[in-house]
């Protein structure tokens, strides 16, 4: 069923009458697992192809749509749920994770957004885009779900001379006494991820040091060749200098996490690289935590 | 002369045994006046059609290839030398600029940068990589010319636990009791440019603030609409948020300068964009003035 998935994603991306996302909303939580339950159903009718894996401990394989003659984006087996069942997204999608661990949850929300990323690769021309749009609603709802408050995608400041607004990614506010949070997503970092950093740094010279917990998520590093094999594509020592001397990053979550990005927690400057299950597990400590945690 | 324009554009690209570019040599003044020169004579071969304007004060046209049903990017009127001859380039392209002010050498340069890109946007399809290499080795040239020293791409800095070697922009190393220049160039900013700022708060902080004097290069801000108007896409605002809060870039250069931009110089943060034709008579400027200035 192809034909139903692009008006769900539109569906998916309606705003309020003021502009703005509901995103902690259950209709958020339909919505989002509508199109997946429609992408997941599709991705069944097409053919998985193995692909040569050039990561040590991980397989990946592609979907192939034969009468569109089109591949999808590299899917790491372990992790992609292909009996995933509408119980389990509707779980998920509400934020029910009772006797789930951080593990199985990845993987879920792994499955959750490969669906939509592969079906686009397959049903669209040059698609950069929506799936981008879409991994941003998805973390966006199931965060704004966790902290029971909807993020905002500017902040307004008052200096000396004029009031600056700046767009942003999102930013959670908390509320008196705890953190708020700056919440960045990614499909894959490459040479871009910079910009995370450096917008972490203008909100702790805006606002003081680690005033705003920086927190960003990605899917993985993989990059498929045209030999058909997959491989990672790591910068650990740029983001150790990123880390060092532009600003800190409270956490970086990943859904397929690289293993290089993994040991990053193990020397200066500690940066704390985690499966975004875990998240679950510690959103109250982030919610609370000092600022020199 | 399409067919030259290849050849030489990889003949510009070539390196040396060692892998490095001999930039301000006459080797390389050559290789550039040569491209050059092929892809003016081969714009004179197409049609300029007139595009609507929606910057004040400034009028556009683009290149026209009937054969090819392809145009360019907007090239500003103004800016372009239709009638440039031979001598001009060569002397441009070894900073002989003896009688020259500031205007008419960043009209030289202007018409130098376009007649590359707009023979691509017109002989390639989708190439987005080659304009950007060409502008990158066009103002190295021509800033290593004017220093009389090769730049590098990575610096290598040891650090407490282990050595870190980053690639970079352009780094000018002006010798004993002069500072240190890191160039970025962009044939346009729009949202990437806040990596030049974070590059230059990472080399701030590992080497002393203001140690590295950041120079940003830039063609121009301008875009192309559908309807065949074109517009200048600035945000002086976050320009204003970097430069607070993230590092001190010491000068931007336009070929095409924004006039959104231009009023940055007078306000805090005091940001200096100019013409970057102004950089021959202020190079000295830059090579010694101190880290107050």
């Amino acid at each position: 069923m192809p034909h139903t998935i692009q008006p769900l994603y539109k569906a998916m991306t309606k705003r309020l009458g003021d502009g703005t996302h509901d995103l902690k909303s259950d209709d958020m939580s339909h919505r989002l697992a509508n199109l997946i339950v429609a992408g997941h159903g599709y991705l069944e009718t097409t053919v998985k192809s193995p692909l040569i894996s050039g990561v040590p401990g991980k397989s990946y394989f592609m979907f192939n749509d034969s009468i569109r003659s089109k591949t999808s984006r590299p899917v790491n087996r372990a992790l992609y749920m292909e009996d995933i069942n509408r119980n389990t997204i509707d779980r998920m999608m509400s934020c029910d994770v009772v006797g789930w661990d951080a593990e199985y949850i990845t993987k879920v929300i792994y499955t959750c957004a490969m669906t939509y990323c592969c079906s686009a690769d397959l049903l669209k021309t040059s698609d950069q885009k929506t799936p981008g749009t879409y991994f941003e609603v998805l973390i966006g709802h199931l965060v704004a779900r966790v902290f029971d408050v909807n993020p905002k995608n500017q902040i307004t400041v008052p200096t000396l001379d004029m009031t600056v607004t700046l767009p942003t990614d999102f930013i959670f506010d908390l509320g008196p006494g705890n953190n708020r949070i700056h919440l960045p997503t990614k499909i894959s970092t490459r040479e871009r991820v910079v910009q995370v950093w450096a917008h972490q740094r203008v909100l702790d010279g805006m606002h003081g040091v680690a005033r705003f917990k920086g927190v960003l998520v990605a899917v993985a590093e993989t990059n498929k060749q045209e030999n058909k094999s997959v491989v990672e594509v790591c910068l650990p020592n740029q983001w150790v200098a990123y880390q060092m001397y532009i600003a800190q990053m409270h956490r970086v979550y990943y859904l397929d996490i690289p293993e290089k990005y993994l040991n990053l927690k193990d020397t200066y400057p500690f940066l704390q690289v985690k499966q975004f299950g875990e998240f679950f597990f510690e959103a109250e400590s982030i919610r609370k935590s000092s600022a020199a945690a």
